[in-house]
This record gives structure tokens, sequence and C-alpha cells, in this order.
């Protein structure tokens, strides 16, 4: 930056919001505030950014004077804020985990995502989805040596008139059998362990060996952690994996499948959960089926029926 | 962190919302949304902070349902909170400089210091003040060297009936000729730099000398700008010198003194004009006069009638 500095181009004095929108001062008033800050908006502004923004303004005017926030609060608002944003980093999105919490991502997920009643339902996408999957072969064992339960999971990608997809992409992430995702625990974990990018097959089908994930508390280190703590509100979330599916032509389906027999599925700390996405994992136990899927006996499965909906405009 | 994990205390599964506001799912829905979220929050939770985030969820999901904000959007969202915290610096408070510019912070002013008249009005403290001010003596030349117009400041802090208060606190920071604070270029300017904290002698008087600030873009290198721009708004606060006065027993006053002849008074990027705060800085022609006060002939002047009212429970 340099010590001398001209006038912004494009800085020339506009008009001020017209005389009826202003107190006698002539200035701010409090009472069209939220007025007076969205008649500065530009004419040439995008018309959706400016409906956007002006809700916006509107609302957290309205909230502000709702609750009369004090000073003391504002400055409290204004540190949670900067923690929130300082607390992310290339594999930690604090941000998320806060629209997460708030419900604005299931809010967000369920306007954008509306059911049909045949294509498989959406949900949060989550703040781990922070690095690639790495491409894997189909019926490769995205967890290793782990000491969770293992489990075959297996799916098709269908169309929603049931017509399978081949050459889908189905990435896949997970937490291990002690709640964590691999970012959580570089130090022990290689980045991209219980993580998966696969392709269907000719007849839409996937597989691939895992454990059964464990429920989990979403990290409680940062500002939404400490949220929660002093909401009284638990951080924990019923177990599940995550799904992104995709194909040409199709509404790209992020998702979860969820554990029946999990603790939390109705209270998950996110308010993801959508009974279409609970699945049991049945227990197999048949030596010779553990032998030919390459799983020590007994072992639990799912079977994911994935119905991708047309794209639309917004795809 | 480890790689076992207990199951954290008080974390037994609650009751959910009460199943009149569940849809046939039994979980999440678009209608009920808020109530939902709102109901995770613990019977225990302090009741202003249950109030405070129970309309900053309704007021957030109203928002996202009224303009069915979209995947891309809330995706844009994130990273433009994230880009934010992330701009902060020990130097620099990117989150005020939003909340400054969306007018939160004069309405959280506004709502929290009405004026009855007599005590002088407050505006936004602004992003600026994050360095403490070095003590200074009456009299000091806060400028030294600089290529502004010289400037006498004078004043009194007095309570709100006229009575002088003498050992108030006067702390007070500017921009310089150019437009910039001291800590937007640490490489040219020391720390502390255009600031000073004062103390009012046995009349409640205070005095320094200076240089007239220039109006100035607030930072537009940074996420905030970036809005300004895309919305069309100039980034433009006018010229204006900022006090926090305080004394034991009195509400802290933190204001500016806006420069009367400064270009942007009627369009201040951050709202924070308020008439009653708008100064001449007359010019003061008078070798002598500029002799005994120690500045170059001519010298500009301003006279700054603090009158703080008394405190109240907040303070």
């Amino acid at each position: 930056m340099t010590a001398s500095r001209q006038t912004p181009a494009g800085s020339a004095e506009p008009t001020r919001p017209t005389p009826s929108m202003q107190a006698a001062s002539g200035l701010f008033n409090e009472v069209h505030s939220a007025e007076i800050v969205n008649a500065s908006i530009g004419s040439a502004t995008d018309p959706r950014l400016r409906q956007v923004l002006t809700s916006l303004v509107n609302h957290l005017h309205s909230f502000i004077k709702e609750v009369r926030l004090s000073e003391q609060e504002w400055a409290s608002a204004i540190q949670f804020l900067t923690d929130t944003g300082q607390a992310c980093t290339s594999t930690r999105q604090e941000f998320i985990l806060l629209s997460d919490v708030l419900g604005a991502s299931m809010l967000v997920d369920s306007l954008n995502n509306e059911t049909d009643g045949v294509a498989t339902e959406s949900t949060v996408e989550g703040p781990f989805h922070m690095v690639a999957s790495p491409q894997r072969a189909l019926g490769d064992n995205i967890a290793g040596v782990d000491d969770g339960e293992p489990c075959l999971v297996t799916g098709t990608v269908t169309d929603d008139q049931g017509v399978p997809i081949p050459g889908a992409r189905v990435d896949v992430w997970q937490a291990d059998a002690h709640g964590f995702y691999d970012v959580q625990q570089l130090d022990q974990r290689p980045e991209g362990y219980l993580r998966g990018l696969f392709t269907s097959d000719e007849n839409g089908r996937f597989w691939f060996r895992t454990i059964v994930p464990r429920y989990y508390p979403i990290p409680g280190d940062g500002p939404v952690g400490r949220l929660l703590q002093v909401t009284g509100r638990h951080p924990n979330r019923p177990a599940h994996i995550h799904f992104e599916v995709s194909s040409p032509g199709r509404h790209t389906l992020t998702t979860h499948v969820f554990v029946a027999d999990s603790p939390y599925l109705y209270s998950d700390a996110v308010f993801a959960v959508k009974s279409s996405l609970v699945y049991e994992f049945p227990r197999v136990d048949d030596p010779v089926r553990a032998h030919e899927v390459g799983l020590p006996n007994p072992f639990r499965t799912v079977d994911f029926a994935v119905a991708l909906r047309a794209a639309d405009d917004t795809d």
C-alpha cells in the first residue's frame, strides 16, 4: 500500500436516500435503518444479488431491533464470527459446521432438492468433504486394517425410472470405528483413508469393503462446539456414510446412508436425518460368502438404492 | 486428538421436538425448520442467550426461505464469511467492517446510546481501534512531521449538566492526510502515529496538535471491499477524528468529530454521520498565536464539547 491515494474511479458522491426515509438529522435513523442501507445499493447491481442482500439486511436489522442487541453482545458476535473464520483450514470448515448446527444447511438442502417420492433424498454435505477422495476400483477396501465391524457396501445407481446408470461417479467418505474422519487425525491416518471415488459398472452397480462407521460428536474444540455447549445441545451425529453421486444429465445427489441401530438417530446435531435414508446393516454369518467378498466372518452389509433425478437448469 | 473417544458427558439422547412440529417423516421439515432448531436448545440455557439465538434462527430461516437461497449462493456465503474471518489480523478487523457497511454497527450504536439532546452523540467505533493509543501529555503533537494541514484540537469534557470532568480519559485516533491509519502502513509509520491517550486537566480541558485528517476509502482489498464493488457502493468515509472518552460513573462515549468541509459527509459508506458531530475546522492566520501553540501559520482549529451522560446498569 502506498502513502498517496487517488480518489477511486466511480466514487463520485451519489444521491442519498430520499428525504422521506431520513429523520430531521438528515442521516442514519433507527426506524428506517434497513431502507437507508438498501438504498445505497447501486442501480447497476445484479437483480438477484440485490434481492438477496436486501432481504438479508432487512432480517439482520429486524433481528437486532427485536432483541435490542447490546454493544457487548455485538462485540461477542464479532469475536465469534472472527474465531469461526480463523478456525477454518484446508481440512476444517467451521462455517459449514455453524450453518449445519443452525439448521441452515438442511433448510437450503430441503429448498433445493424437493423430492418426488422416487428419486433418492438428499441431505447435508457436512464439513468433512474437504479433500479429494482417491480413485478406487470396485471392491476395494477403503478401511484397510481397522478395529471396526467389517462391512460390504453395495448399491445401484439408476435414473428415476429405475434404469441403471453405468459410469456414474460415486464419491464416498465416512468416519472410522471411533467416530473420526481422516482429516481429524492426519498424524495417525493417511489422507484418503475411508474415502473412495468409485465408478458404477455396466449395470449401474457399485460395491466396496469398509467398516461400519460410529456415531460421533462434531468437532467440539472450536467456536461451534462452544456454542453447542453453552446452549446445552449434545454434539452427536448418528452413524452414517456420505455419498455424492453424479452422472451427466442428472442432478448431483449429496446424501448419507444412516445406520439404523445407531444412537442419536432422532436427535442429529445437524438435523440431517431423513427416514428414507436410514438403512438396516444386517449381519451375515457365512464363511463362504465372507471368503468370496474378502472380509472376515461375520460381516455386515448394506445395499443402497440410488435414484438420480434429471438435471434442471440449476445443475 | 486421540483415536479413542469417550461418549461426552451429558450427551444422553434428549427428547426431540414435539410430534406436532414434525412432518410424517418424523424429522427435519421445511415448514417448521426454525422451531425444530430452537427446540434443541437445552432447558438450562441462559434466558437471554436463548432469546437472542431463537430470534437469530427465526430470521436466518425466514431469510433463506424468502429468497429461496440456492446451494451455490449458500456456498458463496460460506466462502465469503470464511474469507472475512481469515482477513482479520491483529491490526485488521474485517467483520467489524462488514457490520459497519451493512449498517448493523450504527443500528446497535443507535439502540444503545439514545440521546437526551444534551449528552454528546455517539457513533461507530470502526475497525481501526485495534492498537492501544500511546499515553500523551496535553499539547503533544500526534502527527509529528506530515504534509497535512496543521490543526489544534481542543475540547472540554463535562457531565450532562455542564460540570467539567477533570481526569477524564480521552482516547483519540485518526487517519493521516492521505486517508491512512498507522496500522494500514506499518512499514512507513510507527504504531501509535496519529493516536493519543490524553487526560483532561482540572477544568475538564484537553488539547493536542495534529493534522486535519482526509476522507478515505475503507479497505478495498478484502471481502468487504469486493462486496461494495459488486453492489456499486462507493467505499468512502468523510474525514473525521475518532474519540473514546471515559470517566468513572459516566457512560463511555465512542464517537467521531466530522470535518464539515469533507466530501462524502452525506454518503458515509458506514452510515455513521450525525449532524451534531459535524464541526467546522476554521483556519487561523495569526503568527503570534501559531507560535504560542507550536504550529506553523496558518493552522486550523476545532473545539469539541464532550458531555458524558451518567453510567447506567450496562456500563
